[in-house]
């Protein structure tokens, strides 16, 4: 048993930490390989990811390529761009002969372009090669830029035993077999088989005979995020890629598509966070303040717009100091309402459940609203007559938090839909932009409905 | 080419629903089964989401298990649930043979208590019933809820030859064939290899010289979410289970972690968002208002608090009616920031990379919001002064503002983390329930702080 370990049980831990620190300020290799050769490449970048880099760029040179290049695909992106800096093109090119093709390509393009080319031609196998600059090509966000060149191919017209026989030598290179794909004598793809099949068929049996023709695929330029949702939709674990003539170029594997599924989802929590691009906990003072602050001015202006709002109501309500001591209260109700229903929105058009007319969506969020608004304002009614005493202000109030539920709920529903039909991401909906605006709004509505309602 | 069609292809249109409802109106079974059988069933599940449930349970009494079986598994659960309760317990089970332990555990699950007996009693197939019921014994939330009991076992003293004649009978009812799993004569894992090893070794091998013995697998008991981690980590397909004795109990396959992995994140967006339990766009206006209404209730209550507060000041305040006018600004700034940090803490949580000291997390909130406020101090300083004219105010407000958005990050921070720390979802201290607080704290920050400036 010693040598299984439940891999839920490791735990990044300082000892271990400093322990290869200390083991590279003595510079001791060989207690060091000793030590990392125990750990999985994924744990092993954990640790160095925590080194400052000059030590990681140590360990990273001391190791060979075979681990290393699997370490740095696991490293956090900065941290990887740092290491490479460090790293002679030649260097570098023999961590990505290592690589998959798709690996090796996401590498390269994370290089500054003038390195890009350096590293290319540092690269031995030309194949390895020919194939990198072909994903280097395709347009970011599409299946060719997730898609892996590495797959396993038989032609229709092989039998069982002549297809094992060849495809011992395709499967070497492969690091997981999914599905075998079939193509004709012109490449293109006709059909798959599992090797499953390909052990339970009769070996004299003609692949063309016991292939599946209903093989799934997707379009070299499919965007990235409908492949995922695909793959996900129709629980495949790997899906072919083909360009406009069925011509099978690669393969897309699952766990390039958790990656992508992750990512999204982070992208939208951290806009309805009122985030900017990819931040995370450990970033810089910098960085940090660069996605949080442009969202935070949003708010600044909102605010500023609703002192100008409740300045010119004063006169008005100079009899009236109450109401803008409920001004926050309006205010947080407009935004939490707008973010509750933005948010459904956006994620109802995320899973593609968002189904039926723009106009019965917001006829039914105007419901909702209204139902939640009424119940919410008998409260405050009773509160603020009990309260001050003075029914006239508690009506006037609850009935304005009941108009400002309804547009908020509408604004909030209305937006994201707006925005995905233009094509432009409905998550930005969320989020401070969404109560900043309905902040203003509401307020707004709340004066003049107040105003009304007390006839002044 | 004909029989290939791109997946990304498919959508789902008013036409296809309406032809699938005229021919279940006509009760046209051939054309019916002719129009559907061109679909995936992932497809025709979407099909059956949009049919009112009469029609749904038709279709689904036409089709055979085969396909049905398969469909019930992708439909929305709400409707899943409708549909069961039209089928009797027999029907019930014919579709419960066709479904994969883990699936088949799945759905009777989901029936009510009285109904799982009467199901399960119907299974003929005594193996398949045998597991499923071990299955349902699991804790949900456990890597024994989410695994399936089909899988690939092998004996360590089998030889390639003898292997590959084996798992032919056991390969045919497994879907898809990940890995194929060592035991010793105790039934204990002790090792693996894939169809690919199997293939590429000489027939008279014996098992234990090809097995790889570093094995990744998961308890029985453990928290499905950290096997989700466990396997994106590591990009494992597929992941055996064992319990104490290490004894080979099933295997995890990654299309069950896509689903946990989405569902996690939803959560934390719909908690994020003001949102309790699993809402969706279409649900009824009930269940939206049971998901909104705590939320919305608890911004009432920090209005009220708010409103509290400010009548409190009133009197020391009468000469600086301009204050309370900037109190919807304060708030929303202060739940901005508040959002902010507690959202980067809640992912760096959940992505397991928030290292390091509380008290250096705070330390650096506390910069960041410091930096962040001041920058927006500074304009809204400019802004009142030259608005207002007058210089004492114009500090006044944005002296307070900084130490608001201070006090706000840190609990932003301070919150979630502390939550984590106590076993607690950090997630349900983002949204309303941080903004809330923050508005209450930011306005009472704002008034004490302003009335010590102001010397009032």
């Amino acid at each position: 048993m010693e040598e299984l370990q439940d891999n839920i049980q490791f735990q990044l831990t300082d000892e271990l930490i400093e322990k290869v620190e200390v083991l590279v300020e003595d510079q001791n290799d060989k207690e060091l390989k000793l030590l990392l050769h125990e750990y999985h490449y994924a744990d092993i970048a954990e640790v160095l990811d925590e080194l400052d880099h000059d030590d990681a760029v140590y360990v990273i040179k001391l190791l060979d390529s075979g681990l290393t290049s699997d370490i740095l695909m696991e490293l956090d992106e900065d941290n990887r761009e740092k290491i490479l800096k460090n790293l002679s093109a030649k260097e570098i090119a023999e961590e990505v002969e290592e690589l998959d093709t798709d690996d090796a390509a996401d590498i390269i393009a994370e290089l500054p372009e003038e390195r890009q080319e350096a590293v290319i031609s540092q690269i031995e196998d030309e194949e390895h090669k020919a194939e990198i600059q072909e994903l280097l090509a395709y347009d970011d966000n599409t299946a060719g830029s997730l898609m892996a060149k590495e797959l396993v191919k038989v032609y229709e017209t092989w039998t069982v035993a002549g297809c094992l026989r060849r495809i011992r030598g395709q499967a070497k290179e492969v690091t997981r077999v999914h599905s075998i794909y079939v193509v004709d004598k012109e490449e293109k793809l006709i059909g798959r088989l599992s090797l499953k099949d390909l052990i339970v068929a009769k070996s004299d049996q003609k692949i063309a005979d016991i292939a599946k023709d209903n093989v799934d695929f997707v379009h070299v330029n499919d965007d990235d995020e409908d492949v995922a949702k695909v793959m996900a939709k129709y629980d495949l674990e790997a899906i072919p890629v083909v360009d406009d003539n069925q011509t099978l170029l690669g393969r897309i594997t699952i766990d390039d598509i958790v990656d992508v599924l992750k990512e999204e989802a982070e992208k939208d929590y951290q806009l309805a966070a009122g985030l900017t691009g990819d931040v995370e906990a450990d970033d810089s003072i910098i960085e940090l303040t660069r996605a949080r602050l442009p969202w935070l001015f949003l708010g600044l202006i909102g605010g500023v717009g609703a002192f100008i709002i409740m300045e010119g109501f004063q006169e008005a309500f100079s009899q009236y100091a109450v109401l803008f001591f409920f001004t926050p209260l309006i205010a947080a109700m407009a935004g939490n309402v707008g973010v509750q229903s933005s948010a459904i929105i956006v994620q109802g058009l995320a899973n593609d459940d968002v189904k039926g007319s723009v106009n019965n969506r917001l006829i039914k969020e105007m419901l909702l609203a209204a139902l939640n608004g009424v119940i919410l304002a008998v409260f405050l009614l009773l509160f603020i007559w009990i309260y001050i005493g003075e029914l006239d202000k508690a009506i006037a109030i609850s009935v304005s938090l009941v108009a400002v539920i309804i547009i908020a709920g509408l604004i909030g529903t209305f937006v994201p839909l707006f925005l995905d039909k233009r094509g432009i991401d409905p998550a930005i909906a969320t989020g401070p932009f969404i109560t900043t605006s309905n902040d203003i709004l509401g307020i707004l509505l709340y004066f003049w409905i107040a105003k009304l309602i007390l006839g002044i």
